[in-house]
């Protein structure tokens, strides 16, 4: 077996080469979880694991002081599990020690990109996740995005928005309820898991972040939330107003992915998409209203594999390799 | 002695009616902290106590389901306490129980801008606090805002940001550094008390909210999480582009409170502001750049008070009654 592993801030994924074991947990670093034991529990779920390939977006995280300190901190921790573990880098290749930060900083999807690759020459790869949506272009089988996360915010190539866990006064500043535009308030109210329930795009389920207030992840909780955006309980804010700062936040959401896909295909004249990822109906819902022809991974790899991508991505890309 | 008390969701104040006392404490209602602890602290300190008047807004704090909730368990808590307590009302009356929740909700600025009309008739009172900002006509000597946080939110009387724990996201969405527009990222990963720290405009004794990465409150500390908007840790991003940072999020958040300002004073004619609170600088650039004439709380009260003004401004209301 060939098991792939994708650690980000907020979730820990891990697949195997055949899409036959697939796992995702919610494991938020920056409150100083237990990513050792997190690891262990991988593994003996995993059984008898051949080789190991890992991808890290989690050093951004501010528990970290920089990305160095992320990236040796979460290596360190992988290797105490899986000695004998290898990391993807944004060259391309894999690499046995976790020194050089810089290469292994945000390569998740680098691997899901160059895995694209190998069944589309040229496509336009986009994953939305709990918490970021990816806008990849895939030209002669390359990702060529910025290999840095700063370099894809300028090129709308990272889309810092996903479905689960952004917060929804950074999407709306302002909302507009009847003929009246109100201000947002600008707290950790609720976010995008909260909208996509409401909305139905998402069931209780799939609400796998913790809740803004610690309360329910039932509808109730997250009317709630939406209504302390406009510094509302849901005795002063009628349904009906609750579900429209839902529908703007999402709106909101839809046309930030769509301004970043626009840009991304334009410049290298892509006209075809490949979606995935958790939030992959975000990006479907973009693509339409541009009218752009896309196929799901869901469709091709299956509804697991989709959630997982960067980790089966990168344990395929390990498996050619071996 | 007369005692004053404002308890908000992140903070809690006192002030005696005589100036003499005054106390404010970082008490964030939403960990689910010790009010009441918190609360026989101030009556220590106070030493004897005559008559003690209250002003609320902590009821929108997220621990509590809804605004009735919180109402109910913050007079709960101060009752047990000052057992003669008597509570601010929006209608400019002082009500012995807690029963009427919307009638207590949100009264801080009623209180202020109250005291400030027995002192002039017509103006434009402005506090700039931590969190938020109101912005409130007095007209004949009596506050013309909106009665609820979301009326006021749609009148351009409540702006949501504060001079200390606003997240920068909700401030700024893009940042242009060069000639690049760089999405910015949608957590919670620096907040204007890290803007006006680095910017001069407070020291480091102000830094009285929490660090969103729990880190440290100096320069450095600051520096860094301002990096973070943009997916940076410090050896990415030059020191400049940190600073263009900070200045992009401040010069938002004055033309933001310009907008309320020009709403509020252009709705009632008033042509001239009073201003306090612990952000006041604030609310001077923005009057600055509009050209309007405005004095000082501080200038009259004492910096002190200035930065504890509801309560100062409860206790002198009810000082007068009694």
């Amino acid at each position: 077996v060939i098991l792939g592993l994708d650690i980000g801030g907020a979730n820990t994924k891990a697949a195997s080469s055949d899409g036959r074991f697939t796992y995702s947990a919610y494991l938020p670093l920056w409150r100083g979880v237990d990513l050792e034991g997190m690891l262990g529990d991988i593994r003996q779920r995993a059984g008898a694991v051949d080789a190991i390939g890992v991808t890290i977006t989690g050093e951004l995280a501010d528990c970290y002081a920089s990305k160095n300190e992320g990236i040796g901190h979460i290596t360190a921790a992988v290797k105490r599990i899986f000695p004998e573990a290898v990391f993807y880098g944004s060259d391309g290749r894999f690499h046995p020690y976790g020194d050089d930060h810089r290469l292994l900083s945000a390569a998740n999807w680098s691997a899901s990109a160059r895995h694209i690759g190998t069944i589309h020459k040229n496509i336009l790869f986009i994953d939305v996740g709990s918490t970021t949506s990816d806008v990849i272009p895939v030209v002669d089988s390359v990702p060529e995005a910025g290999l840095t996360d700063f370099e894809r915010l300028s090129r709308g190539e990272l889309v810092y928005a996903g479905a689960l866990r952004t917060n929804v006064a950074a999407l709306l500043r302002t909302v507009t309820l009847g003929d009246r535009t109100v201000r947002t308030s600008s707290e950790l109210f609720a976010i995008t898991a909260d909208v996509n329930l409401l909305l139905g795009h998402i069931g209780g389920e799939d609400y796998t972040c913790d809740a803004p207030d610690g309360g329910g992840k039932g509808l109730d909780g997250a009317a709630r939330r939406l209504a302390r955006v406009v510094c509302c309980d849901l005795e002063e804010l009628p349904m009906d107003d609750v579900m429209e700062v839902a529908r703007q936040a999402y709106r909101r959401q839809v046309d930030d992915l769509k301004e970043g896909i626009g840009l991304v295909a334009g410049r290298y004249g892509l006209g075809r998409a490949i979606v995935c990822g958790s939030g992959d109906f975000i990006a479907v819902d973009a693509l339409r209203e541009i009218g752009m022809p896309f196929s799901k991974v869901a469709g091709v790899f299956g509804e697991r594999v989709s959630r997982v991508f960067p980790a089966y991505a990168v344990a395929r890309l390990l498996s050619i390799k071996e």
